[in-house]
Order: structure tokens, then sequence, then C-alpha cells
């Protein structure tokens, strides 16, 4: 799509070099052939060091911009964003995609769909009523149990098992909100990325990124009735106790815990081998590595067990 | 069925002229036709403005029915109306019902089932494993994706998405329990209407309605993982974030956000503009419209924090 | 598979008379063909009064083997014990079991999927997207809605109703974690037995035992998104209200009554007529039967009452 095209969807003003437009992303992630946006003048610095084409932004914020980044002017550049989200999102099946491929001894059940562009390796087993999407990929040796939904361009490792009525790759929850309170979708035109050797039970949801990849990486276990939000990551080996979550944009390293019914707001990052008891409620990144922590509002497990003795205390 | 057979079912008396019933209904909706119940003197007056035929009830009650209301004497009439509640729903399939009507340009997977009665609008997408059941109303330009299952009588409008696995009309959760401690389920002979504009994720649970119907209204978002349930009303561009659940006949207003794992108890009424931060527990009515609520008791979220403060000073 | 070739599997020594041996079973529960496993000193009784065929132990253990028990001595008996439950897994499905038998009476949907060595009994309603795994058992008058996953080997009793998009039989959630911080999968060699009269929601999982039974009793009620843990117990007409869950283990009396989003921890016993507030958080056994509980960490409903008045009274 051209950027002049753009700045038609856009209505904004457009001067400068027609260039072909491939995507939008994060000012950080953004490359010479995508767009960005930005909403907020906390990202100047982000702003002043970007590589995309072009920047939504309102007029205040264009003296910022670097020399290579032109201007699309517009009163509200979240919802411009998503107004324009719509034009990348791809179709969710597409039948000029070459038919599937199957690796040599996979077993698929007839009644499973497989979509044109999906490549699934060798030795899977793709039980009844499975669905995966267009230019999925599926590895070697990998289990997907009935019910299964893996959404297009998700990629699932090797040695992998998912249980039954699982979705990965559902649109993540993003939408701008008008002054009327009228809600526009922000397409999540990114993917999920499952990485070997991870387990994932039974009615979990993983979201696709909207930009880039949810990632969740080698020896992850999932159990069951888990949400993992749009653009997380989840590091190696980490645990996810049935029930609990954790919203869009969190980074967690390597082996943490997390108990059952637990949660993580958005945009966290937590340090590698931290163990949060069941329920916790995690609002603030975790900066020390190997520590236990509970309760919401989070603190040291210790802590805890301590402020319920006092809370105890209460009733005497 | 006749008031006559009815009242056999039940083992009550039956004196008076008899009519053919179409279905049970609450006190205040009964039409003429239709016969209701109640378990409660505090309803009084509800049964004295009753339009029912008839009113399943205990002898005590009697005195209160108006003219043209019969009386249908039990001893448990909670539980007797459980039992009556299987005479009226309908088979889960019905060959004699039309074949499907698929409106022009949708996309039907041959992966999908279309029950007899059920009627496709324009230009939608209907994944594989998908089940739309009998009598099931979907409107134009709606996306379905896969396994997911819209029970019989369920209405869904236009420009609407569902995310994979979702549940669309299962059995609201009702019973009636005798002194041994057994359950009799009441059937859920109601249905789900979901109004245009809405996106609901995977892995969502929304119960059809005991009588009447559960609406979920133009504009909402609803993320994964979340219950809705039976005879539930969502206010226009309501949110639920994911893991967020509300118990049977709550009323939400327009514009309500509910935070991740938040939840509501049942028959409650929530001013319009409404915000409940994450895992918020509500359990009473929200009179004034556009405050911001946290917590279990549920306290507003200034007042929260506050006391988060204070409970953290225990410790010192 | 002999005792000899688990001792190789395992590099462990192998001495005495070679047997076949038919599975892994806890202490307590194996039979003299069957070899069981103890990692941790306290359980030095049921060694002592174990009737396994052998026991993967560490050295220092040996001495309290009964004699007609083997040691099968390893550093790591839990990693050991992971290892070898791999080879104990059945096939997901197997071509050479017998066709289905379907009962008289009952109507499966063509889209269904019934796998070989199946049994469903008499007036049976699978609709369509229904899977129902190898050796798996339906009784009678059951009915499962579109999208229900029953894994192999388990069994549904008469009477039941299953709502869409359930998932039956899944994996408990076990691993074996080593001085790495990698996971070997337990293989989950049991299965779940739903006893009859038993109604469950929509998007429910129920993890099948790891050895032995997930035991679902006669009449039980559980509403939508609701997680029972491998091994659990669940009384008859016991109740689980939506978004609720149970950690594995754990075993409840009859009658007991769980609120929504609240949750057992694991390996706990629950006395019978218990009833548990929305959200409550059950970290102990609860011995005294009839009792009504709230708050995490959990209380007498009442104190809970009286606790939530004086915390509210640190804000004066």
């Amino acid at each position: 799509m051209t950027l002049s095209y753009i700045a038609e969807i856009l209505k904004s003003d457009f001067k400068g070099v027609d260039i072909e437009i491939t995507g939008i992303n994060t000012l950080k992630d953004a490359n010479s052939h995508e767009i960005s946006f930005v909403s907020n003048s906390k990202y100047v610095k982000d702003i002043e060091n970007s590589k995309a084409a072009a920047i939504i932004l309102s007029e205040s914020l264009v003296e910022h911009l670097p020399k290579a980044c032109l201007p699309l002017v517009v009163d509200n550049s979240y919802l411009s964003m998503a107004i324009l989200s719509k034009y990348f999102a791809p179709p969710i099946e597409d039948d000029s995609l070459p038919k599937a491929l199957i690796g040599e001894g996979s077993k698929i059940s007839p009644k499973a769909e497989i979509a044109n562009g999906a490549k699934i390796g060798k030795n899977c087993t793709i039980l009844s009523h499975v669905y995966i999407g267009a230019n999925a990929i599926i590895g070697d040796n990998t289990i997907i149990y009935p019910s299964v939904t893996i959404y297009r361009d998700c990629k699932i490792g090797s040695d992998c098992i998912i249980h039954a009525n699982t979705a990965i790759g559902s649109d993540g929850f993003g939408f701008a909100t008008n002054s009327l309170g009228q809600h526009t979708k922000i397409y999540q035109n990114g993917n999920v990325v499952i990485e070997d050797d991870v387990e994932i039970g039974s009615n979990v949801s993983v979201d696709r990124a909207v930009f880039g990849t949810t990632l969740i990486k080698k020896g992850v276990r999932i159990d069951n009735l888990v949400q993992i939000g749009h653009n997380c990551e989840i590091g190696e080996y980490s645990v996810f106790v049935a029930q609990s979550g954790s919203a869009g944009s969190t980074k967690l390293g390597r082996n943490v815990v997390v108990g059952g019914q637990a949660a993580f707001a958005g945009h966290l990052e937590i340090a590698p081998f931290s163990t949060f008891a069941a329920r916790s409620g995690v609002t603030h990144n975790i900066k020390e590595s190997g520590k236990t922590f509970s309760g919401f509002p989070l603190m040291d497990h210790k802590q805890w067990l301590k402020l319920q003795v006092k809370i105890a205390r209460l009733l005497k």
C-alpha cells in the first residue's frame, strides 16, 4: 500500500516521496518500509530514533521527526492507527496459497482442517477437529489434541503437546475508543511463536501480537484455562498453573513459576527464577531474580505470611 | 401443553378453564398463555400484578392471585418449576425444520455444521468445526472462528467477530435442590442475543437465559476466558477483560469497563461508565455512573489505594 | 515391560526374578505387577507396607523395602519415574481396537469422531465436532454438545450433559524438574470417571489422573470455565460455580458448594456439606461438615464479614 493512499485513508496531508508501505509497527521496531504512530509526548525520544518511513502523530509532535521520516498528521493518532490496521490484515484463509505440506510419518485426522500455506513437520499427530491456519508452521513430533485452533501465521515448535480446545493466535484485545465511547478494532497482524518442547493444557488462550510476536520459549509448561495476552514473552521453562494469566506485553525471564489464578498486569518485566504464589496479582516489575511473592498488592511471600497474622489479630 | 396436563405433571389439583400453555416465565414477564411460579412471599406484589395464566405456588400464597390467574398448588414451587421446565425444552436439533439459509457471499467451511432452521446473513465467514444450532440467526459480515458453538435459537448481529472455541448459548447454571441434596435441572429455554459490532474472544462462555434473553448489546468487547451468566444484560460498548465474569441476571449500563479476573455477583444493576479494576468483586448495585472501583469487598478505587497503604503499615 | 528392561531404562542395577510390569502406581496402590517410587523419607511407612513388585528410590531408603519388593536405586527417583512414565503411555488412538459400539437409539453426528474401542450407550446425543477417544465409555441418555473432547479411557455415566468445548481427560499438570530447571513430562496414564446424572458446563477442563482415576461422583453440577485437577475426587451433588477450580488430588465430600472463582490447593480433604463463598482460597483440610467459609486465607464466613468491618475501620 502506498504512503499516499494511507494519507488518503487517514485524511491527512501528504508531501514527499511516495513509497510502498508493508506494515505498521512500533516506533522502536518499524523499519524504513513501515509506518508507526505515537499518541503520547513521553515517547519523543523514540520518535527521534525511529527508522519508520512515516509516523502518524499530532501536529505538536512533528518537530521531533527525524529527517528521513514523513509526518502523517491527524487529530487522534491511536484511532487513526486502528482504522489503518484493518488495511494490513491478511485474509483469514487464502486459496491462492499452495496446498499444505505434511511431513513424513505425520498422522493427520481427516476431520482436521489444514489450511493452504501451512507446513507440518515429521511424525506429528494432529487429531480430529483441529484447525491449522494459513501459513502456520508446526515442527516435528508435535501432538495437537482435538478442537485446538492454531490461527494463521503462528509457529509451533518440535516436541510440543497442545491439549484439547486451546486457541493459539486469537486476536489480542486491542481497540481505540472515540469520544462517544465507541470502539474501533486494532487488527492484530502479528503472530504467536511457540518454541520446542512446550506443553500447553486444555482451554488455553494465547493471543497473537498486534505487531511482531507473542513468544513462548523453549520448555514452557502451561496448565489449563490460562490467558497469555498479546506480545507477551514467556521465558524458557517457565510454568503457568491453571487459571492464571498475563495481560499484554509482559516479559517473563526463564523458570518463572506462576501459581494458580495468579495474574500479571501488562507491560511488565519479571526477573528469571521468580515464583508467584497462587492468586498473586503482579502490577510492577520484578528486578531481582529468585524471589517468591504473594498477594495483591504483591509483596514478598514471607511479608505476606506475616501480614496475614497481623490481619487475623484485628479480630481479637 | 394444556394446563390440565401441567397440573397432572405437578400432581396439583386443577379447576378452571383448560387452555394451551406455551411456556414458563417470571411473574413480571409471563403473558396470558404462560405459567409462572413463586417461591418467596416477598414477591406478593408481583403475584398480584402477574398476567400469567397460572402460577405454581404454595397454599399460603393463593390468596394473592389475581382473578384471571389459576393456582397450581405444590409443596416446593421451585422444584416443581424445575420438573416442568423439561417439558418445554425444544429438541436440540430438529430435522423437520427447513434447511439452513445462507446469505449471498457467505463462505461456510464444509467442516462447519449449520443445523436446520438456521439463517446466516451475507458475506459471513464461518470457519471449520463451527456449530450453528437450530433456528440460530447470524447477521451480515460476521466472522466466526473455528470450533465456536452457537446453540439453538441464539442470535448474533452483523459485523461481529467470535474467536475460536467460544460457546454462545450453553445452559445457564440452574437447578432446584431437594431436601436430600439432590439437584433437578432447570431447563434453560431462553436464548442469547448478541447485537451488532460485538467482538468476543476465545474460550468464552455466554450462557442462554432460563426464560427470555441473555443480551450483549452493540459494540461490546469481551476478551478471552470470560463467563457471562444467564439473563445478564451487557450495555453498549462495555468491555470485559480476560478471565472476568458475571453471575446471572446482572445488568450493566453502557461503557462499563471490567478489569481482568473481576467478577459480579448475580442480580445486580451497574450504572453506565463504571470502571472496575482488575480482580474487583462486585456484590452490590452501583447507582452513580462514571466512578472507578477496586477490591473485594468493593470500594472506591482511591479508598482502596489508601487502604493498601494502611494495611502495609500493619507490618511495621 | 520386564523389570530388567525398566532397570536398563533407569540405568539402575537389577538383581532378582525378572517379571512383567504392567504399570506405575503410588506406594499405597501399586499391586505386585506394578512398580512404585518414593522421593521423600517421610513415606517410610508406605514403603514398608507397599505391595509393589519394585520401588524406584535412593540408596538410603533401600533398608525399608519389604522382602518381596525389589529396589531400583537411582539418584533422582521422581525424575526417573517421569522418564519411565512415557514407556507406559498407551497410543492416543489404536487402529487395532475394534470399531466403536453405538447403543440403540443414540444419535451420533457424522461430524463427530468416535475412536476405535469406544462404547456409547443407548439414546445418547453426540453432536458435531465431538471427539470420543479410544476405549472411552459413555452411558445411556447422555448429551454431549459440540466440540467436547473426551480423551481415551475416560468413562461418562448415564443421564449426563456435557456442554460445548469442554475437555474431559486432558493430561494432569505433572513434570519433574532437573537441576538445570528443565522439565520432564510425567505421562498421565490414569483416566477420568464421571458418574451418572452429572452436568458439566462449557469450556471446562477435567484432567485425567497420573495413576488411577479423577472421579466426579453422581449428581455433581459444574459450571463454565472450571478447572478440576488430576486425581481429584468430587463428592456426590457437589457444585462448582463458574471459574472456580481445584488443584490435584483434593477430595471433596458430598454436597460441597464452591463459589465463583474459588479455588482449592492440592491434596486436601474437604468435609461434606461445606460451603465456600465466591473467591475463597482453600489451603487446608476441612474436617467439620456443614460450615461456610470465605476469604483467602480462608476463614469462617462470619469471621470474614467481621474482619471486613475491622479492615474498613482502618480507613477512619
